[in-house]
């Protein structure tokens, strides 16, 4: 049986729940759970996870500025480092699971050095802060701050992903059956330059390139798993709706930068209008139940001919 | 062309030299250098690397000592963090060498869960203390201290490898001519349990993994790059005299525990006993005449049949 292919993009609150303390041992015990649940598509599909790392990326920041005998290492490399360990933690809890064979390929995506976020950081990464921190912070360490809630948290800046450099690699270890974790944080961030790749200093969105990742390497499916159980109309209102199957035409009002979905929405949506596939985006634990059309959204190029989605998918 | 397949076991001095502040600047400097003599091969040769990680995977345990807020993560998680930071920045400098494709694959080795080292620490890891320090530090941290020199230093057990866990792959990607990056720092420890792997504190010998994988990949030639130039007889006296082409048997004597050479020389004695294929040990800097046999030590299981060595490589 050939498999279909299918990227997973997993939200870093999949691995570190929001004030949670980012210890080994909480780490381990929310991958063991998230891993459980992919690991029930594993029969179906040729699976590659593109993990989230905020939290992990944020607190190599912390580790590098305390000790302070060896200068701060730059964001791509904390973004490497944190590739190798929960590259590491998700191999080991999904074998675990009982999935036979699961790489972790190092992975570097190339941005714009012309990339207008250079200028306007909009990332958020690593612990929040009290707002009066703020001056001192911005000394201590060149870091940009801004208001996370009535807290302040720094920014890096995003660029858009331009391609993933590993895509080969991955595509031909997928074909093989293997689990491919890639792309963690969004893949270390390189600009061309006439050495040769260089890295800078940035994050980029994983949903992104989770989207770009499954674009190039011809996947059948987006899936993008977060907390929220489907997408919305009139969120936190009486009227709150779950859309369960749309086009992308009816989503593109969530694509925008401010939104809880922005740039979730806007990964799917570049998905579908580039390839024509489905995408999904649902919560973690109805993992099963979103590819069969039962929880979550779905996001497809065109009003489906029937009203019965699982004839498509 | 079918190229011949190598693994190059690279020292850690080849990242960091003792004494440089371990910053991100001097590891470039250093990595740099390194692929470019690396790159030297890739013409004739599809190569995987396995780098060294004791001043690394110290530092990480360094820093995560010093912020406090979060609890030190366990050591084979800080293996796996090593081999995403030296993976990334071996990646960039072998591209910017030329090479067209580079892979970098996280690795877990397996070891036992009854290894004698487990209870008997031998591996320095991390930069040298005073002696007077030793109580404070063991009580601080829980480390084990022995001598280094007129120094203490950190050490963790260091267990034999039975198998590279990634070695189909290493395999698989090293065929389609990629040069893979893979087992830093020995591999991430692993014993197996009824719940499938589990990581394990510990840092596995890079050199006897580098023949492991040597053998599990039928890889026809091992290369142990370090800071000597051969092996040599009477070393430190008037006589001493570098071996450019020996038997095992001639070697056997070098493969003692507490000897410098001790652990290469039993990584090669390894490989050339079980595969009959060539071992070499030698200077980074000569890399390029180690293999034509003007530099180095060649380790074969027999005596040759002719004098000229290129005849056999």
């Amino acid at each position: 049986m050939i498999k279909k292919k299918i990227v997973i993009a997993l939200g870093g609150n999949a691995m570190i729940k929001r004030g949670e303390n980012i210890s080994f041992e909480n780490q381990m015990k929310n991958i063991n759970s998230a891993a459980r649940f992919i690991a029930q598509l594993s029969h179906e599909y040729n699976i590659a996870i593109v993990h989230g790392n905020g939290p992990q990326v944020g607190l190599l920041a912390l580790q590098n500025n305390a000790y302070t005998e060896v200068p701060a290492y730059p964001l791509d490399v904390l973004v490497a480092e944190t590739q190798g360990m929960l590259g590491y933690m998700l191999m080991q809890s999904l074998q675990q699971q009982g999935l036979q064979d699961v790489s972790c390929v190092l992975t570097r995506v190339e941005v714009e050095k012309n990339d207008p976020a250079f200028v306007n950081p909009t990332k958020f990464i690593g612990p929040v802060y009290l707002a009066d921190q703020q001056s001192q912070l911005e000394q201590q360490h060149g870091w940009t701050l801004k208001a996370d809630g009535e807290f302040i948290r720094r920014v890096v800046p995003s660029p858009s992903p331009v391609q993933v450099l590993e895509a080969g690699q991955i595509t031909r270890l997928l074909d093989d059956n293997h689990t491919v974790i890639c792309c963690g944080g969004g893949g270390m961030p390189v600009v061309h330059s006439d050495l040769g790749y260089q890295g800078v200093e940035a994050v980029i969105d994983k949903d992104l390139v989770a989207s770009m990742l499954a674009e190039q390497i011809n996947a059948d499916y987006l899936l993008i798993l977060t907390d929220a159980d489907a997408i919305y109309t009139d969120w936190g209102t009486p009227q709150q709706k779950a859309l369960r199957d749309v086009t992308i035409e009816q989503i593109r009002p969530f694509a925008v930068p401010d939104g809880a979905m922005g740039p979730k929405a806007e990964a799917v949506i570049q998905f579908v209008e580039n390839t024509g596939c489905l995408a999904f985006i649902g919560a973690l634990k109805d993992v099963d139940q979103i590819l069969t059309g039962e929880k979550g959204t779905c996001i497809r190029s065109h009003a489906p001919v029937t009203t019965g989605r699982s004839l498509v998918v």
